[in-house]
């Protein structure tokens, strides 16, 4: 398959910026992490100058999303050869299998984390770590960026395809999306909004319900907030209107990102994602999984091999600082579910796009790396 | 069909009671109402001394549920005749007329106001006012436990019949359920929660997933804490992960309420209901709605004719005390769907139980009263 677009990072659209996720302080060897706990009310940066800060923000959703999660670690393990003395060899390898604990299922994580052992690894023992190390993780940052801009290629043209999306006249095209698959979760122009952005930026006249996705609100905090300073005309609504409004005709297309994708098409994605897979197809609405090949894991035949994080009750019973369920109450709290490929109409990745996924399918694409 | 159980008002277990949730007090002639807005932080009673003051009570959801909505308003009527002077008649008119623009959807309220208006009619001008209309107001309060009852006799009944239900051997038989609808929703037991805690009190071994329900959290507030009451294992889930707890395995029927019920058998009920139907349709696992015969607008032949109210964005984007999205951004907040009749395996109603409900099917029940 042909790649359209070898150029990266190309601007949305002039009056608007994406923001940025994490920088690299070369002067002060720090990682500056933009808190994404505190948007949309604040835009503030940590500064994370120990590795331990940087596994910290991973686990506290500081950063979240699974390519953003993989450059902030790839930048961690650099704080551990910051002092660039006899002991940096020990602290790195400490700290690669450290960050490796932070978050369990977004596989992105450990793919960067195995690319920084490999640098590790290549190194001579004679020779400073931080240069070579700080290399890779800035590479790592700049080919997140040309995935996100490969999948949005990828996925405009694949939209675009997609007739019943176009075929609507004036009104808008609308997507339905979940959770944050934008540029918060990535070092680009994000992997489910990138197309978007790209449609947006071709004067296609589209328009997002972004599913407010509890217990977090990363789709009420994040996506709206994301979109709005890209001009991207968005809604917020919450998790349990998805269906309704699908059933009103108000949507075009689902597209989500992924947290890991087996080797055959099922996809790991924020919990409520695989509802929203079953509520496409029942209203016969196209959804789409878009994320990079470094989301794909082969090892894993089968998506209920995907391990699922679990994380405490407080999100749901106090998730906003007020106590909305009784403060002992049985709560269950699965931080992803797994779609399974036969619900996905297609997957667009940074090499093609995968459609109606298989073992076979997925092998086609995703082998070329 | 043999009605089974003509006594009302059982208890559903020694040590637990049933929150009271309206009481009218004779001596001063006041309305308390609960204020389930508290809920589960504070349990305190609003007293209403005059008309407007119920109607602010059912607008800012201090008594919400469909039944419950219905009660409140019969009391409120009776405010407007207290001081039983020669402008009460006018008064009574009056307070019919604004009580009936609190809230849209629930047709119980019109069906409770009905009432109050056929008592106004047959009250000679000569006759103190009070007395019989708050006969009547008491009269819908007791014959709502009775619903209620009758609802837990039928719906125990017919989920026993439910082989599926019943075949696990061990474990718990888990329901979901959205919203509340549930003693705190009604005079007496509930609707939906009436069936399970008919099974619970005959030593069933049953346990609920209450979908939390944004945006006002009426299932983690107020389910989970009516359930806890009342000793019956709850756990508290997002509405997002409702499909992925059915694919798990671990749901073995949905049972919900509704605010008002079509002809057909298409029903109205809290936003997200239409989505479990369709989950459960997917997972082949049995969806059932449990209401009064009062909840029945038979002059509504289809459930896309009954009027969906739109609530503030605010709740939406504050729910919560904070600021959880752009607090510009745009927001849709239907409090309502409609599920429709085919999507829905039986309602459970006081006078019997319609199994998929079609026109004919609600008519040969519900003509009945």
């Amino acid at each position: 398959m042909h790649h359209p677009c070898e150029t990266a990072e190309r601007l949305v659209s002039p009056n608007h910026r994406l923001p940025e996720v994490i920088r690299w302080n070369a002067l002060t060897r720090c990682v500056s992490i933009l808190d994404q706990t505190r948007l949309p009310g604040e835009v503030c940066y940590r500064e994370c100058d120990r590795v331990q800060k940087v596994w910290d923000a991973i686990v506290s959703l500081t950063v979240r999303g699974a390519p953003a999660i993989g450059i902030a670690a790839a930048y961690g393990v650099c704080l551990a050869a910051r002092d660039n003395d006899s002991s940096s060899r020990q602290a790195v390898v400490a700290a690669i299998d450290h960050l490796a604990t932070s978050r369990p299922t977004a596989v992105n994580l450990f793919w960067a984390l195995d690319r920084m052992r490999v640098v590790l690894q290549n190194t001579p023992d004679d020779q400073d770590l931080l240069a070579p190390l700080v290399a890779e993780a800035l590479a790592i940052h700049q080919q997140d960026r040309d995935l996100c801009a490969a999948i949005g290629c990828f996925g405009a043209a694949r939209l675009i395809d997609e007739r019943r999306v176009f075929e609507r006249g004036g009104e808008p095209i609308t997507f339905i999306t979940h959770c944050n698959a934008g540029a918060l979760a990535t070092g680009g122009q994000g992997t489910a909004l990138s197309p978007i952005y790209d449609l947006h930026a071709h004067g296609r006249n589209v328009r997002v319900l972004a599913d407010e996705t509890r217990p977090l609100l990363q789709g009420s905090r994040l996506t709206a907030w994301e979109l709005q300073q890209m001009g991207v005309p968005v809604t917020v609504i919450t998790d349990s209107m998805a269906g309704w409004e699908m059933r009103m005709g108000q949507v075009d297309a689902v597209i989500v990102g992924a947290d890991r994708i087996a080797a055959n098409g099922d996809a790991a994605n924020k919990i409520g994602t695989y509802s929203l897979a079953v509520l496409a197809r029942h209203h016969d609405i196209p959804f789409f999984v878009a994320a990079p090949h470094s989301t794909f894991d082969l090892e894993l035949s089968r998506g209920d091999l995907i391990p699922i994080e679990h994380r405490g009750a407080d999100e749901v019973r106090r998730g906003f600082g007020r106590l909305t369920a009784p403060a002992d109450c049985d709560v269950l709290n699965p931080a992803f579910d797994v779609t399974p490929a036969e619900l996905i109409t297609a997957i667009i990745t940074d090499l093609g796009v995968i459609e109606s996924p298989t073992t076979e399918s997925v092998a086609a694409v995703i082998a070329r790396d």
